[in-house]
């Protein structure tokens, strides 16, 4: 093909796929404002907004350098707020910009409820600026050490998915559990979401962001990309599929955020093979997250490990499983030596992500607070960042209406705009 | 255009339209779900959630093979496990794969509040990997009698929205109405939403997924692709604003039900003609969706058939009129004997879809039962069917917050995940 | 590039970005009923949907002919019913009718909770069908007296987003404030809408939207939609960040409201430069973003001019900037004559929208009522016009389930459908 056919071409397909990568955003921050309480709807969902906001700047600035500038292997050094980019280079700027922005909101559920609003966006601008460019570098610069390695991670199980959630890690242990959460015997108390609707609306938008995200990772237009899409389209409903089933045998009703989960768990397992492996591995692959995403569950709770909207499980365990499958099933041929190579990239991105976001929480701790006060972790997040309330109307079980709604004007004193 | 390029032009955007229908999906969820009652939310959303899962596997599994494999007319024999595709191919595949849960789904809304979740996963697989492929087959495999027959049905007026309706109708009899929906001399009472918003963006969500739907089906990148966004962009306006005036005229309310399921009966009426008509004539064939949606509904009230968010008026009976109306506006030139095959493709799907469809629901309900209880479904199938309520710090009209919820500790007993 | 490679691209390029530009409409549907009460949910979302209705049928019938037939630079006098449009031109239809629809959709917010849906919907189509048109067409017609001037609006800061804000300000004076908007001494008071996750979800479809918006109007499939894209985003956020940090430094919290209207500000900010200026001036534009809309919503309390939703900020005020911060950072280099031309279409628009818009509404309500009762504003709008209310389980603060609704019986009666 020509260059002036390929290049536009090559333009309208990365770009539309970023955009459904952005949509992610929205999947994101209904799945988990979903899964907390009603008191902290407003500022789970503020953590995600935000968080894709402060990131851009990081990323525009200093991640995309760090992450694509010429490398020795460890980290690019040019680039920085883009250089002199192409048109081209503009529109996978625009791309990596996205996949930056899920792995950094990733964290905001793990840590939700507890966190404060300042402290998690100086955290979060850090992820994306610093922690996540590094470590994807390493296996997507064409000079970084995994890749050259032989790693294969297509469209980020382990470079965005599991990045994510050991930073996610590293702040639950930096944060400790959510006010309640386990009783003085350890037993782990449920928590439950207020609005399930919007999960399940959550799961379904990032599901259609998915299709951008492993699809477009190509980041050419070539016909592969109806096979990746029907791949990781078979993983999330083989996920489904065998969770409803499992739950099933095993006695358990069919829980909706455990369906959800399900399904993000077998999406995220595929992320890395979806353009190696057959429609049919897809399925296993999507399928096993079925079993990882409660075993992993019950890991946490053990552990006391709080993590509110179950963001280990689904991106850090599935994005392991899915990357190691990469060796399994790539071919059709399993391959010990390129499962080898799959777990050193795993164990090196956590063994560099977990405790240098752990260590970075805790400086943060120490020089803001990183934590809410219990008073306000009981009142909730939104009224004591935000001074305001997610549903005034149905605040206290009566439906107010109109100027004189007398809760409503304590939240909100005249021209506090 | 040398094929190295239309290949990969064309994958793009038939890739790019099956995600925009898979988003279709995220739109049944919240127009059934805002449709129903606050405690059958959840259910009837993991309904849409599950059944595009199961039906995803049986539609890899033997659906694709069924429909567009090696044909005799009937139904197809090959490509089952989807055999050697080609990259292309499996672009169509995926294409296809959302057409096929788009038909399976409607069925979920209709039966609400009273299928078992299991009965109905059963049910939603059969319809996608037997009952949909086959009689799609007919109309869209090269080979199909149908298609030879000259019958027209582009995007799937007949082929997937009144296939999903007929099914829905075979569910409706097999079940019988919702309790209290019928006063004993049969009125038909009203059952309102729960959450009238989720319905009219569930609509506008159906809308966007439609434009990949319609100008998706074209299969290939060529610019005709504009024209039929338009046609299904004016046929669904068209249908709004006649429902609008004739509800004003004859002095009633413009009620969001009646006016997002009109943009919907709009939207399936131009279904099959949306790439042979003029704007105009798609100005016509959306504004008669006001017509017939209140008409047939009248018709299912009359005979005591409780469709809980009206899929037969609109997705059946439009259908119905949409594939018609493709030989009344083709090339702005009515033709009888098109007329007359259109009418036959109608015929013979229902005539086939609505038996095959009313014997599976009750050789289901005789393998297991096929409703839940009178007590199950007063309590309602959140609860009874999932353990958990979609929004548990509403339920009882107090706002809940915090670990101490006891209404929503009876229902997540600690460690159930 | 060759015609039969280059038409099909653009076409899957500009349809795939009106699909994008379609969606806003739920973003501003969510947005604007998330910031009201929940007494007229349906009733502004009812708006939302409807207008976009009937001003398709305007905008086919009258408005694309009026914005871009054969002109002797003020209207246009051809392509009324779209005449005989080529495959490609049809491409371009379907883009500028959603743009057309986004203008009149801005101003539904602005009036939200007082004006008549039919008062507004008469008002909404003669915006869509004449003045959108008429004044789009002085910038974008090929043969526009702006155009010709120098005038530059590359995605419609001026063209799409102004006339809605000016259209919104007409609107709001012949309406007047809603009841207790403002204490007897002039004192504003703060009305919390009912739904602020609506607000957060209805920002991010607007963004994910906006992509197809600046990116799209290219008009054709070229790499620089890349840059285009990444401006857009860069400024969003930074319009966020800027808020954010604004509202640290002067002790006020990160509202969700403030947040969200911040990145469309931002974003609105950008639309008319997105093609012209570097990544960093888009960040400075965008930014600015933040001090713009708090300042001109000072202005507007001080005024008593009570705009519901934000939208004069936000569209009118920060589309000013935008259309302006073109002169001042398209290649890197101020010019003020651009300034001076930019400011002269910004002024004439102004000058000519505003006063045909308010003298519009004074005529519609003349003829008709324009503002409901005082009675049915303090009932709610849902009630008094469609007779249903959006939650009917949640009205009273009690949960009700099932046939023996008495509330939702009342509203609505047996066979009302």
């Amino acid at each position: 093909m020509p260059p002036e056919v390929q290049i536009p071409l090559n333009a309208v397909w990365v770009v539309t796929a970023a955009i459904l990568v952005f949509f992610m955003q929205a999947g994101f921050a209904l799945v988990e404002s979903g899964m907390v309480r009603a008191k902290n709807a407003v500022n789970v969902i503020m953590k995600n907004y935000s968080d894709m906001c402060v990131g851009a700047i990081g990323f525009w600035a200093v991640g995309y350098g760090l992450m694509f500038g010429a490398s020795g292997g460890w980290y690019g050094t040019t680039k920085f707020f883009l250089g002199d980019a192409t048109p081209w280079e503009y529109c996978l700027v625009f791309f990596q910009m996205m996949f930056a922005a899920t792995a950094a909101t990733i964290v905001s559920g793990a840590l939700a409820e507890r966190i404060r609003f300042s402290a998690y966006l100086l955290g979060s601008f850090l992820v994306t600026a610093l922690i996540y460019p590094v470590v994807g570098g390493w296996a997507w610069n064409e000079a970084g050490w995994l890749k050259k390695a032989g790693f294969l991670d297509f469209a980020g199980s382990t470079v965005v998915h599991s990045v994510g959630a050991w930073c996610a890690l590293a702040g639950i242990l930096a944060l400790g559990p959510r006010l309640g959460r386990y009783a003085k015997d350890g037993t782990p108390r449920d928590i439950p979401g207020h609005n399930l609707p919007f999960v399940a609306l959550g799961g379904l938008i990032l599901w259609f962001g998915w299709f951008g995200f492993n699809a477009g990772s190509t980041t050419e237009a070539n016909p592969d990309i109806g096979r990746i899409a029907l791949n990781t389209h078979l993983a999330g409903a083989a996920a489904v599929a065998a969770t409803i089933l499992l739950r099933a045998f095993t006695g358990r009703p069919p829980l909706l955020g455990a369906i959800v989960n399900g399904s993000l768990g077998g999406l995220v397992a595929i992320t890395a093979g979806c353009a190696y492996v057959s429609p049919g591995a897809a399925v296993l692959i999507g399928a096993a997250a079925a079993l990882i995403i409660p075993a992993a569950t019950a890991v946490l709770d053990a552990l006391r490990i709080d993590d509110a909207v179950g963001a280990i499980p689904v991106h850090g365990c599935c994005g392991v499983w899915g990357t190691l499958a990469v060796g399994i099933f790539k071919d059709g041929t399993p391959s010990a030596a390129q499962v080898g190579v799959q777990a050193l990239g795993c164990a090196a991105t956590f063994a560099v992500v977990f405790p240098t976001a752990y260590l970075m929480y805790r400086a943060i701790g120490w020089t803001m607070e990183l934590r809410v006060r219990t008073v306000d972790e009981q009142r909730g997040l939104d009224f004591a960042e935000h001074e305001e309330v997610g549903y005034p109307e149905f605040q206290d079980g009566l439906l107010h209406g109109g100027a004189g709604n007398e809760a409503a004007d304590e939240l909100t004193p005249a021209g506090r705009n």
